[in-house]
């Protein structure tokens, strides 16, 4: 619940009608932070804002188009397919100015759902860097969260996130993000490693494909600095 | 010990004298694999193989210059600096069609070891591919195993193996390497997934830094298929 001393901010989950986008917005929700499920159909946003108010058993989220989520929330996390990935920045560019924006999209290119694929080398977080310019606080993370788990409350998530940016603050944000929902978030570097989790993304679902399981994740080890096992 | 019915090949560590190549090469010595130290000074490789024996109390390594090293050898490490690889890699070609060959290298640009570089949009596994051509079974592992620990044979290495590449029975032979190393070897796809192991291992400095320990690494999650903690 927010408290008086640090109230939490209105998360808008861009994509948040997806298995993945509505995943972090329920755990969010959960948490008390206040969401804004965005669709390009708001009638599909407010059918899936329901569907968390329901699962919750409170009124922790609403459902609007796209551009309205990220008008009127404080931080902006976009979990779309990448087909969808360049229209709906320009569809929520003009809201998102100086506002803190998570990029979850992975450049996958289907049908081929398990190589890695970087269009003309660059990842989805630089392109969302050249398309909203300098003035927004992008922040890419959460690409190699299982969507399978996620809607199970008391699922401990068994994936760490790797949280990568060039603004400092904005990177702890959603580190604490990450714990929020119940996962170990990690300051992976600049906005340039996102190249990692964008890659690991397609590597992990062949990896469930070829051992016959269905939500492998990523551990960073020996953050302890012990060096055993 | 190599026994009658699955001889165990011998292997060429190239760059077997620097830190990362030296401690594979002692823990596949460990593990009964004759070893051949390969360094562009046939002298710098006897030192490393002497060492080697000398540890392990008994006969189980030669040093030699890198295209000896490459023709004697029936399955081939590479693990040199990037500044060197195209260099290396032109030394050994004519000594390793047909065979299986391991590409450890990371493109890293120095001094920036923290930040994610792949020259071109290709991978250094890609580059190797293309200056080896299609007559040698390439394979690409290993990159994201710190060296700091690699020459304490007791210490059990908490990082897995991503290995990668278009040969399937040649990718097999690598994850029996890790294992034989003590780690855990992961078919994680074609050559072209290369891109993860070699962009996490800038990434996994960085986390060292900014986390002030050492050797940080990854585990693959899940693959019980449990899908739990």
């Amino acid at each position: 619940m927010p408290n008086g001393e640090n109230p939490k901010k209105t998360i808008a989950v861009i994509g948040g009608t997806g298995k993945e986008g509505g995943g972090l917005a329920l755990r969010w929700a959960y948490a008390g932070y206040p969401i804004i499920i965005g669709s390009r159909s708001a009638e599909k946003a407010e059918q899936a804002a329901a569907q968390v108010n329901e699962l919750l058993g409170k009124q922790a989220a609403l459902g609007m188009d796209n551009p309205s989520a990220a008008r009127q929330a404080e931080l902006i996390v976009v979990s779309v397919p990448y087909a969808a990935h360049q229209d709906t920045l320009n569809a929520i560019k003009a809201e998102v100015t100086g506002k803190v924006v998570v990029d979850v999209t992975v450049p996958i290119q289907p049908p081929n759902f398990s190589t890695v694929h970087l269009p003309e080398g660059r990842t989805a977080a630089e392109e969302a860097r050249a398309l909203l310019g300098e003035g927004v606080r992008l922040v890419s993370a959460f690409q190699n969260v299982s969507a399978v788990h996620l809607k199970d409350l008391n699922h401990q998530v068994n994936c760490d996130v790797l949280v990568t940016g060039d603004d400092a603050e904005a990177k702890q944000e959603v580190i604490a993000l990450a714990e929020a929902a119940g996962m170990h978030g990690i300051d992976a570097g600049p906005l340039v490693n996102a190249i990692v989790a964008e890659s690991l993304t397609p590597m992990l679902v062949g990896i469930n494909r070829r051992y016959k399981v269905k939500s492998a994740g990523i551990r960073i080890t020996d953050l302890d600095g012990q060096g055993h096992d």
